[in-house]
């Protein structure tokens, strides 16, 4: 019988692929496993060189029992080069194995492999584990107190009800007052959730609880603790060996900016063609929010102002005292786009290279909340926020039917789906993206953007099912605070609650527990960072994954409800008995045994368990 | 049960769609079918704007027994507007439409619908049939025998065996000596093959049989009757009220063209940057054929030489007295790219727009032999010689496994592939380029480059078949001149053997005769150019399918081998019985009868078979 571990197997990790970063007009060795019952005879890659499509083969350079290794010289003739495998039998079957699978027909090369010469992220960037602050719901400094509540802004005490509808004029207007000096004072609390990058969302002054309207881009906010507080968070994380990543709206200002008001208020300002003013003065603005003016990227010196050069808004907070290791870019998917304006590729290489200009490993990640394929593994974005790729699906195998959680932009739920479309679904995008970028986009659960995870799994233990997923398929994990402890929200702005620092007996601390589990393993083991992804076994209730590396391997088993054992063939899984790393299943999902060739998977659940094998 | 036919259904054509090419900001009306069995409650058209995902509901506009019909209105926001459906059903399932057909899971954009503010292929070449002429070995005039033959060439009389394999020196230079005004002596068999578009490959002087190596693009070669016979073949087709292409290489000259020369003698000279020279005095050049120096398309001087302006190449011979009413533009997919530098797009922008300013409604075809979809329903190329999307499918489902007919490029023979594969792969190609730039491309059973259709399928019947397809799927069919009477070749350089004008008793009749009704079918039913295409059914060996149209649906079946009768539900199909078109079966698929609900398809096969529905 062939098994999900019998398929042809390639990915972009260093088992399968010499170089993930070659110089261009260099070969790279990549490496095809087929299984032995495979009467496949003759293994292909077919790239595509300036757009014309080459074949080139491979050979058997290994052969045991269980596996035949195939391996060829793919020639990087352009930056991004595409890829895939004919694989040939001798009764003249052709099928070939694409980074979404193995198909039987001749389709596009919409899911092929790609390798990039592009600089990837930096390795902190694609190691660590980030954890997102939204600076007014964190944590209060004593300084905090003294601070008079701005004009804008409806006052709120720290325990009070987040007010949330959209139609509620208070939602962007209620005030609590977090500040940068809170954040310093709980850093402790990030390290036991296991994050090493600290990413708040923006500090800029801006007359909202959120910011994303900013009034200026030269100082922090007062209201935060102003610029030097700022810097006290900057020396503070570095301490600690971490890094400080900012969020920068390069698509909008406020309609308070400092930029906008000369716009407005003079035609003839120098900034008026930095926004899209139309005959009427009226102006393009965010998904039409006139509080939200969009910034024309195609002016040049916008440009200069905002991500080129070293005076631009890019640069200056990645130097001393700010030393800002990177940016998280908002609507980093319209940025630069409108109608039949698109210079959003300009842009994203303009950031990077600002940044590479001004720090040794700057990181640059791109908020997607959709399809980036086009946008990513180029010189570009690093990376994306994985909604579409990891978000949305891992929620729809999670999800409580009955679950209040509203996903943003959609006028449905997220649908409940069963394992097999779920893997379709992770597969399908990550090969879309292309295994790098895929690997250095960021695996969230959920954001200030959406619900809470734990709303949407109504649960405990499908709650941790979820971190384990967050902590273990490909991605970097970031961890929204609060998600940690088991805080709920039913949409982006529910989500905002401050964090009960207050109230502990109201912590889920085996939640807490498990985070800080997950992020140690992954810390661990290579293979968890920048292992390869084979499925091993999935049907509804079960995902069953390798992370393969050279280091290595590491098996993964996820359950969202309980079920019976699961056997894995031994040979291909390359193991006998796996020794438990962790579970989130309280003991429930624990064995893993190998006898007479068969590993099984005790019955249990739910859960997520992780054996070094 | 359900059936195909009870599957959502949308598609490009006008009973889907209001407007194919609407003006940028106005939004169009969309209408998706659904079957009245089908538990869906309510539809959504989920489109992006600048990047962002967007939900717009559909509403119910009409509802018998049979279907539902939903309707809504798409913004059109970006000059290429992607866009999808969301079902949802009362339980909460949820599914997407994508022109790749209904999927389960949530997947990338991939396979999104797609509608394009550009202006569309003029309709000539649309609605025409297209007949491609390879000079040296389509018919010599009188004239020819006068002429002496060139040093280069390796002399042939009009029945001897074409020399085709690479490894033989005279593949290139063996010279029938075919010429222009021998065309237009055999313009009434064009007719009666029912094409009304002329294309010939290249007419330029080059050291070759084959002509892609220019030496100059000044002149008509004078071995095919100089630029007076083009001229006079120019005025021959259009007194027919027929079109003329030509066939240009924008990618690369011959060695021996006046640019080149001048460029690789003096290296001050002015087209010195024309082409990519190292250092060392080598020079880039089409996959490795030092005869055939590539051009470098980000050269200002070389564009207005080329493809810009009404100096340019692309201009001079789309005036009188050559009058070409458009070009196909050879090696397109590589055109101005070269590993890091990619300006394929300007240069497609820059033909289509230098053709624009001298003519009313030219054409502009880029051959691409593998994935254009980066390529199409921009403003660029109007649509591509469709291989992948067409060509090697059809190949997969008819072709005789014991046929020797080979596929440039690939190390192994086009795959031998059951209907619902062979599906599957047309409608992701289709997906992939659209539906307006898949419906303009052309569908090709074969070309001066590959295998003859004849040789692939092995006999008549299949080739017929073949035939069918080509007139009756979504595209513009082109002929290679030779096919219609059923010529054989291996490979490509086989497959360009002379016309046998002298040997009529060699000609497959019955074939030409198919042709000539597929053609007059095509011409005379608005279905079959620009219906949409809904599938009704398919199996291995059947493929059955719905062109729907305003003014009158046409239903299509093809069968590669004898098989059993096939019902279809009449509801769906909203037909009773059919009047019979046409048939290449001789009789035996001729039946389509309604009994109760059920819509019979009499068994029979091989053949294809059209009726009015």
């Amino acid at each position: 019988m062939t098994h999900l571990l019998h398929e042809p197997h390639h990915d972009g990790s260093p088992t399968y692929l010499s170089d993930e970063a070659p110089a261009l007009g260099w070969p790279v060795k990549v490496r095809l496993r087929t299984w032995s019952g495979d009467p496949v005879e003759s293994v292909w890659i077919r790239t595509t060189y300036d757009a014309e499509p080459t074949f080139h083969a491979c050979a058997v350079v290994e052969r045991d029992e269980h596996a035949t290794w195939w391996e060829g010289d793919l020639p990087v003739h352009n930056p991004v080069t595409h890829y895939r495998f004919l694989l040939a039998d001798a009764a003249g079957d052709q099928r070939w194995l694409t980074a979404a699978g193995v198909v039987d027909h001749d389709g596009p090369d919409t899911f092929d492999f790609r390798v990039t010469v592009h600089e990837p992220a930096p390795d902190w960037g694609r190691d660590g584990v980030v954890y997102q602050v939204f600076p007014d719901r964190f944590a209060r400094s004593a300084a905090a107190a003294d601070r008079p509540t701005p004009d804008w802004a409806v006052p709120a005490e720290w325990d009070d009800e987040v007010v949330f509808e959209g139609s509620d004029p208070r939602t962007p207007l209620q005030y609590f007052g977090g500040d940068l000096d809170g954040v310093v004072e709980h850093l402790d609390h990030v390290a036991e959730a296991g994050a090493t990058i600290l990413y708040t969302t923006p500090v800029f002054p801006g007359e909202s609880n959120h910011r994303y309207n900013a009034s200026t881009f030269l100082r922090v906010d007062p209201l935060l603790g102003g610029d030097e507080a700022f810097a006290r968070l900057s020396t503070a994380v570095h301490e600690r060996g971490w890094r400080l990543l900012g969020d920068l709206t390069t698509n909008h200002t406020g309609d308070t900016h400092e930029w906008f008001a000369r716009a407005s208020s003079d035609p003839a300002s120098p900034t008026r063609g930095w926004y899209y003013f139309n005959h009427d003065g009226s102006y393009e603005c965010w998904m039409g929010h006139g509080t939200l003016p969009k910034l024309n990227l195609a002016d040049a010196s916008l440009r200069a102002a905002m991500v080129e050069g070293p005076d631009s808004v890019v640069a200056r907070w990645l130097r001393p005292p700010y030393d800002v290791d990177g940016w998280r870019i908002d609507v980093a998917n319209m940025t630069g786009r409108l109608g039949a304006l698109d210079v959003n590729h300009d842009t994203a290489r303009a950031v990077r290279r600002t940044a590479a200009a001004e720090r040794a490993d700057p990181l640059v990640i791109g908020e997607h909340n959709h399809d980036a394929s086009g946008d990513l593994d180029g010189d570009g974005w690093h990376g994306t926020m994985n909604y579409s790729g990891f978000s949305w699906p891992v929620w729809s195998w999670l999800r409580d039917p009955a679950s209040p959680a509203r996903a943003f932009g959609r006028p449905l739920p997220v649908p409940v789906r069963p394992g097999p479309l779920v893997v379709q679904t992770l597969r399908e995008w990550s090969a879309r993206y292309g295994w790098l970028a895929a690997a250095t986009s960021w695996n969230i659960l959920g954001s200030h953007d959406s619900a809470r995870i734990r709303t949407v799994t109504g649960s405990g233990p499908l709650h941790r099912v979820a971190a384990g997923l967050q902590f273990t398929l490909p991605g970097v994990p970031m961890i929204f605070a609060g998600d940690e402890i088991g805080l709920e929200g039913v949409l982006g702005e529910d989500s905002r609650r401050p964090m009960p620092w207050d109230r502990p007996e109201t912590w889920d601390r085996a939640t807490l527990t498990a985070y800080g589990a997950l992020a140690a393993a992954r810390r661990d083991h290579e293979a968890l960072r920048r292992g390869g992804l084979r499925w091993a076994h999935v049907d509804d209730d079960a995902l069953v994954f390798l992370r393969e590396h050279p280091t290595g391997s590491v098996l993964v088993a996820a359950r969202r409800a309980a079920g019976p054992a699961i056997d894995l063939p031994a040979g291909p899984l390359g193991l006998t008995d796996g020794s438990l790393l962790l579970t989130t299943a309280d003991g429930r999902v624990g064995e893993l045994k190998e006898k007479r060739g068969v590993v099984r998977l005790a019955a249990g659940g739910p859960g997520l368990s992780v054996w070094r094998v």
